[in-house]
């Protein structure tokens, strides 16, 4: 089962609803653009990877909905309704990058039909192509680590982040693919404990080792030597900066003062060549998902929150890049990486 | 309103019951040492030195329920009952010394009423000093702290955790006291959310600016330049390294990364000058505390968790220390320490 697929019979977008994991696994069917952005902005579907194919089968549904049948007022509505779509996560640059590819591809054809058609088709692509570029990922990360590693991550970078494999999850599933015993401890990624919620479900499915800790607790597994490499995903990399989830850089600061490698496993989709850390703005979130959890509050009600859903890791703590183009090393030569892109 | 009082009027011991904390404040009256134990063992008292207060007044408590009226089977009894009230949780250490401190000095008398009265007079002496030295503490702290400043703290070091004032945040309101804008962000503390429940509530009774953040996010604020000083309390400190609530040694990495200062606020009985790091084992905590909150699952039923109680900073990441007898900066002369606690 897909995080992100498209439903043939139904003509529909399908996803594991992964606000109701791990209680409960549970496709959930959307049908139209409203829907999909309501289940990003809730993170039902979340992780930069799954996002992009989000933007790309929303361009597709989209396209299946618009009841125009003029091409121009077609693809005005079609422009309209994707800038709604990119701006549902506007630090996530996949969901941004999923949707203009589909969208520069369909809008080469010159009536309606083709157009529907195209999308879907550009769509279903760019979703194959994730999971052979994680499988790629897996592959080269797999090379880093040695049998009876202990590798501590953080969010999930799993195949709950994608459409299937995962990067930073990938390159432990490649690992253990490839014959080695990989232990993995879990941060719960407060405050929305993905790392508890996604990353411990989806590993204990797989019977991969993970242990449960509180990202507090990071330090004090370091010091005890029970950690031989960290390895996180990427929101979007650049020149100066890895953004990743809240909670990235304290690890990653963690990691240098303990000799421990820091890896971040991303596909080329989620570098941003034209920025810089000081050109990305970060996304602020409710504030409740410190002061509650469920209905039972946890601090006082109106207390000033700070909830950044990133942070920006500077390349000077970064050991390696790991992509589906090979694991880079500093210094990053971000031309060359660049030119591997196009 | 202290922590934990003896009503005069109501001849029995009140405490302000954390549990129900931030949602709601109320006294509880506690007349029988049951009670006291239960109160203990749930954390609606909890804190070294507030816990140091509940052994004394848990003395005074039992002395008045006793019905004997010789002494040899008053004292029995007494001495029997005492023991349950140490035993109702082992490893914290204040219990037990309050407990013994105010039961050697009730045994001195030779007559039933007598023994009443001075355990009472001891267990109020007992609390009156710890609000002396937490006053002290904040003294002498307060002069650390500039006009303006941010403070990072890490669990609850507060009024809440001794009877009044407090360690980490008395510093904080001394520093408040004498005119200085001081504001504090104050850390949720997984997995039992001190931070959030506990710390933001008090100072925001007190209208000191406080911001909660997920633990994960200290590096965040650290690296966007948004605290001055790190200040937190202490279990238990030894030549080597300072015992806390699990997380305090994570903070302390990212304060030594960033050139922040990393103090510890706490009084010479939490100084063990038999012990060293290597001596001191840490509790492991039930692992539910990080799959569940309340009724809801945050992670798969069963997943391995580590759930250490405590970690250990060593010294050469505290910048000082601060105590009723004053700041001591490294190289730490524990000789010289130990001398004044005597």
């Amino acid at each position: 089962m897909r995080t992100i697929d498209w439903d043939q019979k139904k003509n529909c977008v399908t996803i594991i609803d992964q606000t109701l994991l791990p209680e409960k696994l549970a496709l959930l069917e959307i049908r139209d653009l409203q829907s999909l952005i309501e289940a990003i902005i809730t993170l039902r579907v979340r992780g930069a990877p799954a996002l992009g194919a989000a933007g790309g089968y929303g361009v597709a549904l989209i396209a299946r909905n618009i009841k125009a049948k003029d091409v121009p007022g077609f693809v005005k509505q079609l422009r309209a309704e994707a800038l709604k779509l990119k701006n549902a996560r506007p630090t996530a640059v996949n969901l941004s990058w999923g949707v203009e590819r589909v969208l520069d591809r369909a809008l080469d054809a010159d009536n309606v039909q083709d157009i529907r058609n195209i999308a879907l088709e550009e769509a279903k692509m760019l979703a194959e192509d994730d999971v052979q570029r994680c499988r790629e990922i897996g592959m080269h990360g797999a090379e880093l680590l040695k049998d009876g590693d202990t590798v501590l991550t953080h969010c999930n970078a799993g195949r709950l982040a994608c459409v299937d494999w995962g990067t930073a999850l990938g390159v432990i599933r490649s690992a253990v693919e490839a014959g080695k015993n990989i232990k993995v401890i879990s941060c719960e990624t407060r405050p929305l404990n993905q790392g508890s919620r996604l990353t411990a479900w989806e590993l204990a499915e797989d019977k991969i080792p993970v242990t449960l800790i509180a990202d507090d607790m990071a330090g004090y597994v370091m010091r005890k030597k029970l950690v031989d490499a960290v390895i996180v995903g990427a929101d979007r990399i650049v020149e100066d900066a890895v953004f990743n989830k809240i909670g990235t850089y304290t690890h990653s600061v963690l990691a240098k003062a303990h000799g421990i490698p820091f890896y971040v496993a991303a596909p080329l989709s989620t570098f941003d060549f034209r920025r810089k850390e000081a050109d990305v703005v970060i996304e602020e979130r409710d504030p409740d998902e410190l002061r509650k959890c469920g209905s039972r509050m946890l601090a006082p009600a109106g207390v000033p929150v700070l909830n950044p859903a990133f942070d920006a890791t500077p390349m000077e703590n970064v050991t390696a890049l790991i992509t589906e183009e090979g694991v880079f090393r500093p210094p990053f030569d971000f031309k060359a990486i660049e030119k591997l892109k196009m």
